[in-house]
């Protein structure tokens, strides 16, 4: 075959023969991998090993087997060994560790674990794709029974016996993560009591602070108690069982059991024994065609470094949406295909105790990292369909964008419902280079069950355009303690008894056509009101009547979420 | 001001003082060009005028007030006339009705419907809003105490009292369309036994037919009478009360109240009768700027005729979420901004009894009507979310995309979670004129409740994919009664003996490999399976054996809805 023939004149040791693919690691990326290149190439040998007694299972559905919203084992297993062999002519080595790469001479060198024998096999094509492991700090006590990480099905079936052979009751978890918050919600929906530590003073840690807000106080509602900027110190063991889990304050935290979701770290152990290059953030160095600084091995998943398509800086993501993608473009590229990865965008979404939270693109935190400072930022908080249906739920919506051409760089958004659909737009526009004149004209669904006549992301779209082309100049939250503008509150003199921010004066959007001539024309007037509307509205009117006027975006809702993260007196 | 002074110089009878924006019609697309020139232009004089007693009301709540899901009415009044006279300083004239136009003197007659008063005003810039009046025929009895249209608060008021006050329980929708399914979902709501009659072979109109299968056995399911193909002929009045819905085909169908849901027609009388020029669908031609032939006349909402980005024909199009763009529009171009409406590509949703139904662009009758031929389409039928986790739900799409360019034509899909999510992510990348290669690598939120790692849109893609570069040949369903292909069918025997397409043959997927030379080489097969995946593995397998192998996309799930619709046997 044509393609065949394009690789073997490059690299191929055994010519004539069919080739050979072994693929290290048997979930998101190698099964997917090995499933598309053999509908791709009949010819292929195609073996696939895992350390594991599994593949292809649902990594993503573990914390839901723990919390029992999963309850049968058998629905994670996504594809078994035997229709990997029945289906696709694929062979697969379970417990099966691959323990060394010879590349000058194109073996591997495998262990069965079940029976310590090793054996050398040949390959023509290698690719790798061991995953990430989580994180398990040197400190004492971090392997004592009753410390758990989440990584494959016999880890989640060792919690489960946990929790059920001692009743336990009280559970720790270090890291305010994705899994870490989803452990949270399961271990609740367990009846355990549950805390988390973590060290930064947020939990989702890819999340801006002030949209974390709504996380955290949603977690503080439903019981979860939130030890935030303290990290772990060590484990001890309890007197008449149980643990203590002691932060690096010396806060004690007693616990059943404790999951540790600190993050996750590529599994370069191989990779890096065979010599094959290693990024700066410490993944697999691949090119778009998922190939690494060797030309016949490839890699994929949660290993490779790969680039952040809003920053150009190399990441690692452990996300099974491209490590899926990365397997499909590794086998495209064996079978000789023309392919390319485009890179990622970071689109995540994790539910918790009812509460969603979705992002894509950069944060801010994650543009400054960058060095990126051409770029400005709205907030609103939209209810998530038309306000005259009921039950709309508010949506905490954050939107980046590129100063001066409007491209979007980013949004997080938080809420009880609707949340994921606007991200996901949101991302679909950031695939297409698309500006935030975009977003306010994309034309969705709407019926008053399921949106608006102006959608939430709309309606980011034209804050943003309004910013853009200066008909709502925005003020920089963050720079609220030490301005000297004059802070104008126009909401009504209810709300502003309320609560409102420190030193503003009152003087509301219905009275402003009467009044306006009270305020000062020699200072910059930076207005808030509930979400940005109504200072919206007086910015225009004030613009217009010859006043410097400001919003600060997203209101006095917006203020209180960046007072509960520390940004502002 | 400057763009003031642009506007003048061609066309103001008023140099030097200010301008008088007259709009006649205060809901979607006349409130927010209202309420979006006010923002740009403190200068100007609006006013706004309605024949019916409110203005900015929520038209698209409507049904939902019959139904009692909205039970005040007052939540369906978005801005009163007091806050667009306070906030926006926009008088606005209710119960008042604009009979005629002198576009040479720039003057319209308005006349208060209260005390028939009318009288005469000036304008420099007028804006035409007047909407769309449901179709009424002109047959006996549509004028019978108890038959009713939807288009105010006043009608959606006079039906409420009409079910409470005769304790009415049964009820004909005429017209299976949006508005007619919106009411059928409410008046089954409020307890009332529902019949449809709609003309079409088909409920909701846009979709095509196989895919309102769905919709019409969902219906059926939850007790509609369905009466399709047969339109309305007449309505009696019953002896003792009540009326009798005759249709054409003589059927009679008894009912307390009936709604009129077939269609709505653009009111341009005003318009005609100023010798605006109607576009061949009967709508105000406008321009991007929203512009009538009058260069002092714009015209936004139900009433204009915009092109289909995907057809590039003229279309009418009453959607609200058009009209409110096209509003802000025309409120740009007469503050004299640059601006552009880019027409629309009819994205759609509608809930109906828990099943949800959306579309966005050209289906495949709107191709085939508009002469397209160079198109292709995939179905599938994936999760609403990842099949691991509990509780996912079919989706039923219909992908239709360009050949041999991949570009995204349209989607149409159905089911009861997660429908309109895919349908918002395919409307955003037709905008962008994304192919189905974008699709296929949109990096979607992913966890497990929310979406898979090969989200229903990312899978709709690959499919395309699959056909474009002829990975997966697809047979064309409507063929299926006429071909003399090998008719495949790779599911097991268990479901093969429930249920399978006339003449398919046996051989499951998994002993395709031990039995596949028992397939015929001399002649074209076409695979069948559930859903269309074994298939195409299959059609994979077979086409590098050598097989001329064709995929029947959608599987026997996609045959039944075909079947149901009658396009084949």
């Amino acid at each position: 075959m044509s393609h065949q023939g394009r690789l073997q004149s490059s690299s191929s040791p055994q010519t004539g023969a069919s080739r050979r693919v072994l693929i290290v690691g048997g979930v998101a990326g190698g099964a997917s991998c090995a499933a598309r290149l053999r509908r791709l190439d009949e010819s292929v040998e195609i073996i696939m090993f895992d350390r594991g007694p599994y593949v292809s299972f649902a990594n993503c559905g573990l914390p839901y087997y723990v919390g029992n919203v999963i309850s049968d084992e058998r629905s994670l297993l996504v594809a078994s060994r035997e229709m990997f062999r029945g289906r696709f002519n694929i062979a697969v080595q379970t417990e099966t560790e691959v323990t060394s790469i010879d590349r000058g001479a194109r073996t591997i060198i495998a262990r069965d674990l079940r029976t310590g024998n090793t054996r050398t096999e040949t390959y023509d094509v290698l690719v790798l794709s061991p995953g990430a492991a989580p994180i398990r700090p040197p400190l004492p006590g971090v392997d004592l029974p009753g410390v758990f990480a989440v990584r494959n099905i016999p880890d989640s079936r060792r919690i489960r016996s946990w929790i059920a052979d001692r009743s336990a009751r009280t559970a720790v978890v270090v890291g305010g993560g994705f899994i870490g918050l989803e452990m949270v919600e399961n271990l609740i929906h367990r009846a355990l009591s549950v805390a988390v530590l973590e060290k930064l003073p947020q939990v989702m840690p890819p999340l801006d602070p002030e949209i974390a807000v709504a996380v955290m106080e949603h977690l503080a509602a439903k019981g979860v108690q939130l030890h935030l900027g303290d990290g772990l110190a060590r484990i001890d063991q309890r007197d008449g069982g149980g643990l203590v889990v002691v932060a690096e304050s010396g806060a004690r935290l007693p616990a059943d059991l404790v999951i540790l979701a600190i993050g996750v770290r590529p599994e370069t152990t191989l990779a890096k024994d065979s010599g094959l290059q290693i990024g700066p953030r410490g993944g697999i160095v691949v090119d778009s065609q998922m190939r690494t600084s060797d030309p016949n091995v490839w890699a994929v998943g949660d290993v490779v470094e790969v680039q952040d398509v809003l920053t150009g800086q190399e990441t690692v993501l452990p996300l099974a949406g491209p490590a899926n993608r990365q397997g499909r473009i590794a086998a495209e590229s064996i079978a000789g295909r023309a392919t390319n990865f485009r890179g990622v965008q970071a689109t995540a979404v994790v539910g918790v105790l009812g509460l969603t939270v979705a992002s894509t693109g950069a944060s801010e935190k994650g543009l400054r990292r960058a060095g990126v400072t051409s770029f400005q930022k709205v907030y609103l908080h939209p209810g998530h369909h038309a306000g005259y249906y009921p039950g709309a739920r508010p949506i905490h919506l954050k939107l980046l964008f590129s100063v001066p051409d409007g491209r979007v760089l980013g949004a997080q958004a938080v809420g009880l419902e609707g949340v994921e659909k606007r991200i996901d737009v949101i991302a679909t526009a950031i695939q297409f280079n698309g500006t935030v004149h975009d977003l306010a004209e994309v034309e969705l669904c709407y019926a008053p069950q399921f949106g608006a006549a102006k959608d939430p992301v709309n309606l980011a779209g034209m804050l943003a355009e309004n910013v853009l082309n200066g008909d709502m100049p925005v003020a920089d939250w963050l720079e609220l303690d030490r301005t000297d503008a004059f802070l104008l509150d126009v909401r009504e003199p209810d709300e502003f008894a309320n609560g409102h921010i420190p030193n503003a004066i009152n003087l509301p959007l219905s009275q402003m056509r009467a009044r306006y001539d009270e305020l000062p024309k020699d200072r910059e007037i930076w207005i808030c009101c509930e979400v940005g509307q109504r200072a919206y509205y007086a910015t225009r009117f004030l613009t217009q009547r010859g006043y410097r006027s400001r919003n600060l975006s997203g209101g006095y809702t917006t203020y209180k979420a960046l007072k509960a993260a520390s940004l502002v007196r």
